[in-house]
């Protein structure tokens, strides 16, 4: 018996089911174009193994490692390295029986799908993970990780991935990207400009990166002029690795449009490290609006992904850091938030900025209005806690009517877990045929149109939202 | 083929489709009862043929042209008017075309159903919209326009209208609606007073308009009694002029209940232009209160529509002025904001509030539980960007399990399309059929009280409701 | 013909129904855990008949009373006690008329449900209740009342209760609970500690509530180590009663955890009457945090139920007073409140804190992700206007993706409404097992799985969840 079920998110009233069936099968062997995520570009550079079965799922999982902490089981336990570096001497293999012995806590959620979707069409595994299986398991998928097909290049290709963004910070080098692109390998790895550590004054370093900001581009980024000429440069050099996109992750979505002057002296108070929350957050705001005026110049698509709350328990960032799956959504505000940056550069049709949200009450009462009317705005797929069936369902249920499809931009799967790719797309792809099939369902939609939407939320819309 | 499904919107599973069409088929002819709306009372009292195809379909309707600027097609290209009065020499046909060349941005949207509806029903066509048949479809609906049946009291009878409530300012002196009356054609078309701009004062002319008000009352506007006195006999003309229902449009939905020395003090303040915005929108929410008190005496129905961000982009208002399509909701509070006036006047059994909301996270936490609890409140349906299938559904779901149906008022199209008049009240028939299915399939409710509810929802409450 | 279909609630596509049937028959008749609610523990313990139909069904359910009063019947009509302890002299009968007469306002919504259920599956009804058939069901219902099966501990035998809570002031001396221990009936009827009136400075009579508590206790409630002492007598006294949980309803969700010496100084204030609504929210806060560290000491496990707005309308509470049916929900922040207590123990797997809303946005944006991460944390079941079909629907679609079914605690009546308890379980069984019928059936889950699911949530979590 497979482990996933082949007409697996489809409506099971027959009819429906058929219709979502049939559009799924056009689509399910296009190349997947991943414009947004966080795999690990050394890995295309160097492919190299990856370590063991733990490493793989486990370890590097927020998603995996915060539901297993949820009840119980201590980060040390399962080998989640700590902030200052050490690591408790966790064995993998005991690392993966904790895991197993508790996969059932998944039932119902979108990484059991994804696992199950990994262990059965990358591994070929056909039993359900459980305490007893957990050791074949391991040893299928660690021998399985010392064949050449499963090296990450291997596996790029393996997974029809055409095209796939990293997300690297302002002061990346890029090494790994130019390695890539040296090594005549036919995988198309590109970088995304992430300025966080440099636009953030309550960031941990900002001075410092701000410094090295001006070395590394030769701009005096002491000086507001300077700062911003400094970005320009690192822009461009992205662009010149093949970067089309910018990413921005706030906590809120606040922007602002200040004058020169303001700008000025708010950066300085910044660079002194003497901003206040609110001025921390002003000059963040700030900065949106500078950066979306530079993609006007120099076409970078600018995503913006706020709303999180990270590092929510004290204790848990002071003992393990940031990313241990303690990053909280919270409500988050658009309308009088975007408003600045909008009232700025909201009407250029040749401006692309891209928005996300952990807070879904934002979808129809303000992500899609805003989008229905703005031409540089559209809306980001449903992101992190709703990359999921439900959250695809609601995010098209509570946004097409307003804004449409073409207001939206297709799928991008946000992840570091590499072997989950393919299964994000799949379930993103399924959940939209499925929405589709319903509207065609209750004459909300002809076939033919189901068929090229089908198409374009799949493959098209993300391609050239991005500029891919 | 024709352009829309004669089973759209119902369930797909064939014992709920049959329920629901079986209750639509029951109440598919009902007489309209349009107790909300915005079309323009001189259309009846003239009588002349509408103009051309984009005049009918595309400059007046936001939600037409919102869409098509939102793909960075410009309001110029569209012939939609500036500010100034201006307009760019926009030929109707280039209009048509770039309307019909982009029909497809409106797949899935609700627009897209109500067009449909209009060119298949009124117009007869049935052929889909595009840029090869953009031609044909301006030839054939210009023709139409020229015949005495599309004229608008033709259509009105047409579409089956039984009475039809217009929105007109606090200072109109209903001169359409008392031509219409006079003319001894037997539809009826009634004012709703909407005072927003003799009680915003921060409105454009506020002070200007309260003169005007005293002038057409003979009462002394200067003064808090006065204004008072002045608005009970505007709302007296209007309703001798058949208005059965003021309507409220206000940023939030704050309603103040302030001692007369207060009431006083603050409407000086407002009335010499010297009101903080804190105190605009207490002057606002006293006149909720206010209003409320005068419907207890004369028996208004009194409907309030907040949390509309009006003029969301500022070049935009700048240049084309209201009503553009940039209008976003915000987070709208109704629990504390509306305290105030329902300590004052909430238990009042002879008092009928609607309350309208763009926000739906207020569905199920707020105005459920206040219209299951308050004998003055009840709900109105979806409004703006919620009158839709979706919309409709999720208003069902969120607020029946509270407050019941009987709760509610039925529906309103709230539009100045005239042609998608009968497309929306089928929408919502259609969906609350399906709704009602879904409960009856669900053993819910029993077959009989199903159509009792179908003939309610889509006729009896808003007659009731409105006390037309 | 029944009153209810046998097949309520299961999805009508034959293959869902036959699912969602055969997981609902396999939980149908396993025992009650109720482990939270308000029945009167003196039912139990002196075990005499209920008085007559309308002091069974409707004067005593805010639930049904308040959709009366929304159509403008008023409480004195139907024999609701006043505030001052008065009540008008309303005949039982002439209640129960009203009520009949009216019943078609349920329509549709969970009263209405649990209701029929009662009448058909309690009384042996087989009729709808209507203004005809009012009389005889009164006759029936009264008649039945006067025999030895329904007395409340033969109901409580006939529904299959395991165990029930009752909720209980600090204050309380538990003589009921004692009682019915001491009875020798076979009854498992427990109290929970629920100290609002000795930890909200804004209750009436707080300051002769914690002098009180000091008499009871022999503690010195005059000092913080006192106060806090009395809190840890009355906690073991309750658990040597059978409690096994507190229970905590504050308007928000706010925390703190202030040092000694703040919380001794704000205590001090709050004693003497001189606290800001600001200070009271922090103390309650405060108390928050010291509750759960006595948790981890003594087991109780902590219930939180924040979010409503209490006594909405004040001419209601004035003459009437609490739990009137003004009691509505409003927004309510979990992320920032929280943190505090979780920062100080939430990372305690030993500590299990329970997280009730009324607020529904914060189930998939805020709940989820933090019931999801902290091991102290779960999620209790859909509350007060959300416990019905469609709130377990939502409740579940927003949730079980992120935080799985794991951290949350099966299903709790949350009533008084003595008779509608088996109504309640059922419709939530039969809910869950609709739910995980529809997963079975889109490949998200497997029979066996959903086999085990449908039993934890039906019975197996709710024990474990409060250590019952």
């Amino acid at each position: 018996m497979p482990l996933t079920d082949p007409d697996r998110l489809f409506p099971p009233e027959p009819r429906l089911r058929d219709l979502a069936r049939g559009l799924y099968e056009s689509v399910q062997d296009l190349p997947i174009i991943s414009p947004h995520g966080h795999t690990d570009p050394s890995w295309y550079a160097r492919n190299t193994r990856f370590p063991n079965p733990a490493e793989l799922f486990v370890v590097p999982d927020h998603y995996v490692f915060r539901m297993l902490v949820s009840q119980g089981i201590t980060l040390d336990e399962l080998g989640v390295p700590r902030a200052d570096g050490s690591r408790s001497d966790t064995d993998p293999r005991a690392i993966w029986h904790r895991f197993a012995q508790n996969f059932h806590l998944f039932r119902g959620t979108p990484s059991a799908m994804w696992l199950d979707h990994s262990f059965e069409h990358v591994f070929g595994l056909d039993t359900l993970l459980t305490a007893a299986t957990a050791e074949a398991y391991y040893d299928h998928i660690d021998a399985k990780l010392a064949e050449p097909e499963f090296l990450p290049r291997a596996l790029y290709e393996r997974f029809n991935i055409e095209v796939i963004a990293t997300t690297d910070g302002a002061l990346d080098d890029l090494a790994h990207h130019k390695a890539v692109a040296e090594s005549g390998w036919t995988g198309r790895v590109v970088p995304t400009y992430r300025p966080d550590a440099v636009v953030d004054p309550e960031q941990d370093g900002f001075t410092a990166n701000v410094t090295r900001l001006g070395e590394m581009t030769g701009e005096d980024t002491q000086t507001w002029a300077g700062y911003l000429a400094a970005h320009r440069a690192r822009r461009a050099h992205f662009i010149a690795h093949g970067a089309t996109a910018s990413d921005h992750g706030h906590p809120i979505a606040h922007t602002a449009d200040l004058n020169t002057q303001d700008a000025e002296r708010l950066f300085n108070k910044a660079l002194k490290g003497e901003a206040t929350p609110d001025e921390a957050d002003l000059f963040r705001g700030q900065m949106l609006t500078e950066m979306a005026r530079m993609s006007l110049d120099d076409g970078l698509v600018m995503q913006i992904h706020p709303g999180s709350r990270r590092n929510h328990s004290a204790p848990v960032f002071d003992a393990y850091g940031r990313d241990k799956g303690f990053d909280i959504p919270g409500r988050t505000d658009y309308v009088g938030a975007l408003k600045p940056m909008l009232d700025a550069v909201g009407m250029e049709p040749g401006l692309r900025v891209i928005l996300f949200t952990l807070d879904e009450t934002a979808y129809g009462r303000e992500l899609a209005p805003l989008a229905g009317a703005y031409p540089a705005l559209k809306l980001g797929p449903p992101w992190w806690f709703f990359d999921s069936y439900e959250g695809i369902k609601r995010f098209r249920e509570a946004t097409t009517e307003t804004c449409g499809f073409y207001n939206t931009v297709g799928f991008n799967d946000d992840t570091r877990a590499f072997c989950s790719i393919p299964a994000r797309h799949d379930v993103a792809r399924r959940s939209d045929c499925a929405y589709l099939a319903g509207l065609v369902a209750t004459g909300r939609l002809r076939q033919a149109e189901a068929e090229e939407l089908a198409h374009d939320l799949s493959y098209r819309l993300a391609k050239e939202a991005y500029r891919l």
